[in-house]
């Protein structure tokens, strides 16, 4: 087995914060990051490896986008500047009923990755239908993907009922054991999609099956209003009480939360994902993330549907976190350069409880790895190579991605997938959909 | 003289608000547009022109940077996640104090006009010192530039006190006179900097001169403590005391105003430029901006420095613009596409008095245009090519790139700036602040 050697002129391992290594080497072995060591040692100790040369770039772990409906990037742009429930139930929803199938759910995903890819995500945790339509385009892509089965009360073109979407969901965990990139996990829409009675099967299944929970809460200040009406406690309270809220439960959104709700997501260790860009772009509000952080609760961050972003640029919404928890916090110092960079990706990991394997380099870890060139005018000049990831760059310069060992994206070319028959898919569906 | 007809895809004139031609060409005579016509006609009627096929391509009209300090650009990413004050005093001051310069200026302005103009900037509303540098920088790339003449109260590298910086202004427009893409606006650099006496002067000067005037104001909430420890009112009250409100007025972040002071804002006819990155990223607020709008005050759009942006990206940060109005306002229809694209395009050309002459795709106005490729994965499925601009479309996608009917950008190539020598300059600047 040959051994590739990296060596780039930043190494940006994420762990520890803010650690930046120069003149040091990245080795891959298989599917693994086999060390870190001085370039010169590597070149010593490893003649016969392939070595890479990334002069002008830095290296850094994959993006983690902790949340996102892949598929729905055919979608993209079919309805803007309307409030989430106009949204959802005027346009989305009716052109997901009409249209939603495997095919459109395999071409969707694997349009999404191709994007993800290029711009440097290489894990995914998806929530969406079609689960073994989503599984497919994971690994024809070659990206890490944890896929999330949507579970509602209520009928789509997938499912009847919820019994039937949990099976559907077990049935494709099945289906897909021992695929080493793929997961899966137990995704009760929200709570004003999804019943107390199948709350409680959710927590107890995910137990048994060691599966995680993602869910949409607390988004809009209508579904707490919503809540209130209907149970008489805001959300947060309601899922405590049916046992939902743990270190297994990634929270997707949390927009609305007040210090007592804080605290409670805080004490039960459960994991937020951050979407900026759909939390503005719906009007939802400003999600309390320097609060969050302060309290210890672990944020990552997620991209949202293309539906509602509209693309899914982790990079871009990377800047757009760091930018706004300091005008929300009003504090400069939040979310400053290093912890926004481990909110896109170790935070991300240990939501996922993937933070033994992926997030960060560091030997024994996945290979899960980008490079992003800086040599160019936007970039320079450089003081300080995690401000200007952060704070400068784009996502078209992400040069080089590996997942688990394997080159998905090198000099800007995709090797698994091909960006015309994707495109030639998308304006099909582009078609159908106008029609 | 040979015309040059453009064919693009989508053609957005941006006046009238949202309008999309298609099968549309734009006809560039010189330095104006000619005409906009069908696309077959454009073939017939001039057979003999050099016609450029953009068939993947929105043609729009180029956008105004409308607040930007340049030549800060070789201090991106020198000093992050701090207060405004401290940036300002600890940071940013004495690094400008050390190495400001004729030279530094114009290396840093030639740096900042190749990246705008790589992405789609064709106008910058400047505000520096060493006005001759950036003039001349102007020149040689051939971009449309308002230099911005910077009068404080104390003395800096450039200026003793605020008579000298007056006198070195008024120089530095007659040695220019007659320059077609360089105007030159008095620019007192902000409430706190600057005394009732040189407000005053700077008034009658614009008055006499003809002159615009552009002056940070409102940018955080401790400016307004300090006006009402010093002055006894708020800034805006004072400023409206002192004759400076008027439509020559461009006034640079506003981010804390209340209903009066947008009211007094509207009456007198003051242009704002928004900065929503900056106004982020130290931490200064969220600007009101739909409530600016609906009050009826021209909004343009800035991204102010690169040293608390930290990049010069126009097209970035109106999609920010667009996605913060939303939630600061709690309204998902305000700043649509639509109307973000003006902020950027025919706002920025009002405030400068311009809109006559450039702004929007309009026969006899002067040809700054660019081209945006949307073919590519991030930018298909499109349903809606303004939405896929605004929303999902990054800088690198601009193609394009006339100033005055000339070339600036071709296919990603710059024209008139060497990237090479750029970087050249960028890392001998570095080197230096960074001893």
């Amino acid at each position: 087995m040959t051994l590739t050697v990296l060596h780039p002129r930043w190494l940006i391992p994420v762990e520890p914060q803010g650690l930046v290594l120069q003149q040091h080497a990245l080795v891959i072995d298989a599917e693994r990051i086999a060390a870190l060591l001085p370039s010169e040692q590597a070149r010593e100790r490893y003649p016969q490896a392939h070595h890479i040369e990334l002069a002008d770039h830095a290296l850094l772990p994959g993006l983690v986008n902790l949340h996102a409906h892949s598929a729905m990037s055919l979608l993209r742009g079919l309805a803007d500047d309307l409030a989430l429930m106009d949204w959802l139930n005027n346009h989305i929803w009716p052109a997901e009923g009409k249209h939603v199938s495997d095919a459109f759910v395999y071409d969707g995903t694997l349009h999404a990755m191709a994007e993800m890819l290029r711009g440097g995500t290489t894990t995914v945790n998806d929530m969406y239908f079609h689960h073994e339509a989503v599984a497919r385009a994971a690994i024809t892509a070659g990206m890490r993907t944890v896929v999330g089965c949507s579970i509602l009360e209520f009928p789509t073109g997938y499912g009847q009922n919820a019994d039937d979407y949990i099976s559907k969901a077990i049935a494709a965990r099945e289906a897909f054991r021992g695929e080493p990139l793929v997961g899966f996990s137990l995704a009760p829409h929200a709570p004003y999609t999804v019943s107390d009675e199948t709350f409680s099967k959710v927590v107890t299944l995910a137990e048994q099956l060691e599966m995680g929970i993602h869910c949409h809460i607390h988004e809009t200040e209508d579904e707490i209003a919503g809540s209130i009406t209907q149970y008489g406690v805001r959300p947060l309270e309601r899922l405590r009480a049916l046992g939902v809220l743990g270190p297994g439960l990634v929270a997707a959104h949390v927009v609305h939360a007040n210090d007592a709700e804080i605290e409670l997501l805080a004490r039960h260790g459960v994991h937020v994902a951050h979407n900026p860009a759909s939390n503005l772009k719906l009007a939802s509000g400003f999600a309390r993330i320097h609060a969050l952080q302060a309290a210890g609760v672990n944020v990552g961050l997620g991209t949202d549907g293309a539906a509602s972003n509209n693309k899914l640029d982790m990079l871009g919404d990377l800047r757009l976190a760091a930018l706004i928890a300091k005008a929300q916090s009003a504090n400069p110092t939040a979310l400053h350069a290093a912890a926004a960079l481990e909110m896109a990706t170790l935070a991300g990991a240990r939501a996922l409880g993937m933070a033994e394997q992926i997030g960060s380099l560091v030997a024994g870890k996945q290979a899960d790895i980008i490079a992003i060139n800086l040599a160019d005018i936007g970039s320079q000049p450089l003081y300080d190579p995690i401000s200007q990831i952060v704070y400068a760059a784009g996502r078209e310069q992400v040069s080089h991605v590996w997942v688990a060992g394997r080159a998905l994206l090198q000099e800007g070319e995709l090797s698994t997938l091909n960006p015309g028959q994707l495109l030639a898919r998308a304006h099909y569906w582009q078609a159908r959909i106008s029609a």
